[in-house]
């Protein structure tokens, strides 16, 4: 049998006591990793470093490094990203709905855990604990699938969290690592129907596609963002200039970041070039249409490619509309249905952005960087989900449980 | 460009007319198409006699060929389904939270339609409507591809309710009817990413499994049910028959009727005689493990794979067990996590059952036929889904909905 099929059943066998343990034996399992990781901080960072180093033998580039290397600074931010979804409320077994019907059957229907979650990623160790932390706190065992990068780093890390969960009610099976670097054992864990609940792959676009294309099991598509602003002809300019930057450069490297800039024709004609000149100022180039670049020569031109793209960069699409209907028709040709903003002092024109963009996420007057699972509140993010089914946009808890009905009866049969 | 991909396209053109609707304009469509439908009874009836032709013609079974007839008081019932629906709250729109930042954003999470949504099915052009009816009053689009057996009859009712919906404010190019009947229709239709928004299967096993296999589309797996009952030590003796009786005989060839009756084996030495011949009576063909055979030697055999068959007909599996826990284990083999029912007046395995057996709909003294959305007091029904993600169980409208958080700022930016 392959290690994902073995590992995945290991995980399956588990789900049963995960449905009977209280949110306190939950809870003490993950402060008790938390702590486990902190005292084996060195062992971490040495396995770390084998990683470290194999990147550098192989050429890796720094964004990469960086994003693989851990320090105790980091490990301790790990640790306590645990003890905050510790802290959180536990949505198993929260009744969703009552329902009592004329023959006497009364149906609750409860959130319960899904079972079996995989967890395809990249690069950054610091999702294996955090992934761990989410599932295990919703009741669910995990499947891991990391990046071949962080294999030393993943493996000291799943020791450790085996080790600290021996002495909790949490079996160690709940928590399951594949080490097989090649493509194949992700491939696999795709078509496992049956045995896996869901998979739900984070990390880049190329990641994300392989996993929509070819997964059986059910996905939750996560990330992938071309969030546009749309400055309205009505937008206060102080307004639209710190909404717009903040869009582009607080950092540019994440989904919920803009892409593209969408300009009314009168607001451009008065405001446009000081606010491009502010875009150059923090580093940023500009692809614009012909519109833009009439006012704003040093402006490259864009081209439709250009506006499809998710630079995640110090880069910014402009186009200049001459109205609402146009802004609503670039986005829902261009958009990826993640995040969208317009700034704009017409309350009529802010209601009709809101209803007619698809997105997860449309804002009127604020940027489109606060899609995100903190900074909505929720105290934990597993992703932003740029599907429709089952989670749209950022996904705390509730997102990694399902429901169940269950009926009490006293002999009722259908007539 | 082919037939799916247009017309898919068409579709998706008046999503946010769709969007803007009212519930009052959805529900006067919905009830000038009833309308129509009744007016138009002869002319359905002569295309469905095409189609029926075909099929004597073709020697199609008498069952599907009943599955495809259409007479006046079947029109009137389908007329009535969409009047029941239209008659349905409209859960677009619902505020499903509202949360206030400290920084000042204020976050609506809304529902809203899915898009477009895509519907494979089998013989039965009622699904045409019905489906139709589903999704337009949800504010969706929906684009049908039913089976090549009633194609007459689809394409009659789509022109009925094309004509019928061009007096309304639901644009005809909300309901689309693929009439290419090669099994190629349907694979381009799963892999229509970005133009669908879900697919949802109606149909037998073979047609949800080809979707769930190949659809890179979010699905809504629906359906498959081997469901059992387990007949407790305590069960009372009268309840546990009726309640078994009913289970299987009452439609043998529904998703929700009994495939395996699981016995205690204290239950089963002191009534399973009796219980059995009932089932004779009733036409039932016994298949039993080797206690089940001690006790009554006029059962067949079950092999694992009788445990494993769905067989939507007058066949029952017995197995005699120990205890709950084999139950459990039992189901946990072999259930599709459908419906399951425990007879018992034991409350404490009452609860454990129902904790620990993984399914959407889990009784204690009621009869598995009740799981479906009328029963559930839903007043409609879109399928039962047999997944976990979005939709568990007996889905009504507010499975056919997505949601968007909406926010309103006053110039928010991130720190």
């Amino acid at each position: 049998m392959s290690e994902v099929r073995h590992k995945a059943e290991l995980a399956g066998k588990v789900v049963s006591v995960l449905n009977n343990l209280t949110t306190e034996q939950k809870n003490e399992a993950l402060l008790a990793v938390a702590k486990a990781l902190e005292s084996g901080c060195s062992e971490i960072i040495a396995a770390n470093e084998e990683d470290l180093q194999r990147g550098r033998e192989n050429g890796t580039s720094l964004s990469l490094l960086d994003r693989l290397a851990l320090n105790p600074e980091r490990i301790k931010g790990i640790a306590e990203g645990l003890r905050q979804i510790a802290d959180l409320p536990d949505p198993v077994g929260d009744v969703l709905e009552t329902i009592d019907r004329p023959n006497g059957l009364h149906i609750v229907k409860r959130r319960v855990p899904l079972g079996v979650i995989g967890i395809v990623y990249e690069a950054r160790p610091n999702v294996t604990v955090d992934a761990m932390g989410l599932c295990l706190k919703t009741g669910n065992a995990v499947v891991l699938r990391g990046g071949s990068s962080a294999l030393s780093s993943n493996r000291k890390i799943i020791e450790i969290i085996h080790q600290a969960l021996a002495a909790t009610a949490i079996p160690q099976n709940a928590v399951q690592l594949i080490e097989d670097p090649s493509r194949a054992s992700v491939d696999e864990m795709l078509k496992l129907n049956g045995l896996l609940d869901v998979v739900i792959p984070r990390g880049g676009s190329s990641l994300i596609q392989n996993v929509v294309q070819n997964a059986t099991v059910p996905v939750i598509e996560t990330g992938a963002g071309i969030c546009h602003t749309f400055l309205d002809a009505s937008a206060q300019p102080r307004m639209a200039t710190s909404i717009s930057l903040n869009a582009k450069v607080q950092r540019p490297s994440v989904c919920n970041a803009m892409e593209t800039l969408l300009v009314h024709k009168d607001f451009a004609a008065q405001h446009f070039t000081d606010l491009a000149n502010r875009f150059k100022e923090s580093g940023v180039e500009l692809r614009g249409c012909e519109a833009t670049r009439q006012l704003v020569p040093w402006a490259v031109p864009a081209s439709d490619e250009d506006y499809a793209t998710e630079y995640n960069d110090y880069i910014l699409n402009v186009k200049i509309v001459n109205d609402l209907d146009e802004a609503i028709a670039h986005i829902r040709r261009f958009g990826t249905k993640h995040s969208e903003c317009i700034v704009t002092e017409d309350t009529g024109n802010a209601e009709r952005f809101q209803r007619e963009v698809d997105a997860a996420a449309v804002y009127h007057n604020a940027s489109t960087r606060f899609t995100d699972g903190f900074e909505f509140g929720f105290g934990a993010e597993i992703g932003i989900s740029t599907q429709k089914l089952h989670a749209r946009g950022p996904m705390g808890l509730p997102a990694l449980t399902s429901s169940k009905y269950i009926i009490q009866g006293n002999g009722q049969i259908r007539q």
